[in-house]
């Protein structure tokens, strides 16, 4: 069974609590929009598709949760749930996009009623939550491809079906691969500090059978020069035009440790991904996150109280170490400014 | 204030509870040979220097803690004391050594005196816990001379006071280095799984208020990437002939993040690292341990319960990764056969 991270049902948009994972596998019932917003501010969701969907509907649960008189009093309700919304994690770029969808219905919408527009919007949620999965079964398709057979894989962070609306970027190629009876086994980086790789992946992993194994992030390398490691694929949360693509920390050093050891490095984004008003990575600001989350481990100090730590949450790994970058609109080998523009061009003919 | 990690008060072996640190500072008293063996055994003290000099004390106390009718009896039992104290941890070669040189006080010792044969032992204990020091001290003093002026230096894992009888390798080094004034700031990784950089690294540079902060071990590549770092040392569990080093889980990757980016990668260890019976690395048995403490933080599963890890200990850098080797007796630059052989044969004059 591939997990659920968020669906509609009966009107309740359920959502996977991530935070309670892996010991614990509970939907939050979001029936009003402070109910999402709380979910994508608390981090119970995560990954830029999946709050991007989970926004979507928040705005069709504003524009259910109470009566309204007229078109124009809805249409007022809605942008201002929309602005409500995008200040739950004011960074995230996905999330301005799924409230923009919305918002487009509504402004595009020029009858008078309001059960009609409701339909509109909760259409169009749907439309996202299904074009998210379309979008990552093509990613998987593609990425399989480049897969041999009894292949080992390595990945790192959660690029899973909880990043998404389902299926996955880079864990979505190991699925799909999976299906195609490529994959031997996955080694799954722990992925500190938050542990993505070990709550998250593991989980996911498991729940499918799909043979895995975690390793502490230092491990890797190990593994790698042992020949162990046949290919490392991960996600990315921005890449810039030429190639160089944010991703969690710890990716640089894979892609570095592929580089040395001969092995391919790859990237599973969707092109919405690609920020090409970026020209490099440079460009590319890196967050730095709160250090508690270094210094704590299960709300208990792993380091004297006193000492300094730095998290900063994302690296930029040079396009020049990326074998590929694999996208829903085709595979970008050896990535830079000419082929990527090559494939992002491209119209989807699949949508 | 440098950390005492163990010494002899009043015929009571004093050691430092690492399994506490950094939380708690407290120091078991050691009063028979049973009790160092404990220490040895639950890693109340860890570090292969640490763990001989422990083993030589521990001898010692063998012998205060029972009356002897005669010179045959008291070596009877410290010879048994010796197989005793040994079985604590069997695959650690300087527990080997540390009973061994006792052993030959004992077995040199001619006269008839038990008085005299205590003493006698007592001063060698002693004498190996001086040497200790006295070799770090020397690692420390040729080692900083290869740091330039206000460096930022990396380290892993825990190659400190805490690992020897005092002072340190790698973190010797750097404690040299910071005396004369070139340390401008230590970055420290956590080194997962068992957290030695955050607990006993970090507590040790706290101590001596050197700066320092901590970052988890997939950052690394991120901060020399970027400049941050001016050279990465660390210690040394074992050494082939050719200059091949196992050392922590870990290792290895930063030694070919260093390599990439073009920074100096070091190694502290005495000389009695060396194992010259092994041509390469690749005939160095990695040690797997238990994957409880991969998905297991502070007695709490980070990882779903039935999710499999796996546990190298350790990994191997290959000699052409290494700046240098920084031992008792000189740097060793370009690791190989011969670069070793030069410095192995020289006579330690300051002994």
């Amino acid at each position: 069974m591939i997990a659920r991270t968020l669906y509609l049902e009966n009107n309740i948009l359920k959502i996977l609590d991530q935070r309670l994972l892996p010991s614990e596998i509970y939907y939050i019932d979001c029936i009003t929009k402070e109910d999402t917003f709380k979910c994508i501010k608390d981090m119970a969701i995560r990954g830029a598709p999946a709050i991007g969907v989970a926004a979507g509907y928040g705005m069709y649960l504003a524009a259910c949760e109470k009566e309204f008189k007229n078109i124009s009093e809805i249409k007022k309700y809605i942008e201002k749930a929309g602005k409500y919304l995008i200040s739950a994690r004011p960074t995230a770029v996905n999330l301005f996009w799924g409230v923009d969808r919305i918002l487009n219905v509504v402004k595009r919408y020029t009858g008078f009623n309001i059960i009609e527009l409701k339909l509109r919007i909760k259409v169009e949620a749907n439309k996202m939550y299904e074009e998210d999965i379309t979008i990552n079964k093509k990613i998987g398709e593609l990425g399989a491809k480049l897969f041999k057979k009894k292949s080992t894989i390595l990945t790192h962070c959660n690029a899973g079906a909880l990043a998404t609306a389902g299926w996955g970027t880079a864990l979505g190629v190991i699925r799909s691969a999976y299906k195609q009876k490529k994959i031997k086994m996955v080694y799954v980086d722990e992925t500190r500090p938050y542990l993505q790789g070990a709550r998250l992946t593991s989980w996911e992993l498991l729940q499918e059978k799909i043979p895995c194994v975690l390793i502490t992030d230092n491990m890797a390398g190990h593994f790698i020069s042992e020949g162990k490691i046949d290919a490392v694929i991960v996600g990315a949360d921005r890449i810039a035009s030429n190639g160089d693509t944010a991703n969690k920390i710890g990716t640089y050093s894979l892609a570095v440790l592929c580089n040395y050891n001969k092995i391919p490095f790859y990237i599973a984004a969707p092109v919405s991904t690609f920020d090409t008003k970026i020209s490099d990575g440079k460009k590319i600001k890196i967050e730095f996150r709160s250090s508690d989350e270094v210094v704590l481990i299960n709300k208990k100090h792993v380091a004297p109280v006193n000492m300094k730590a730095l998290h900063p949450a994302f690296d930029v790994t040079p396009h020049e170490l990326i074998t590929a970058i694999i996208t829903e609109k085709g595979v970008i080998k050896k990535p830079s400014v000419k082929t990527i523009k090559d494939v992002l061009i491209k119209r989807s003919s699949y949508l």
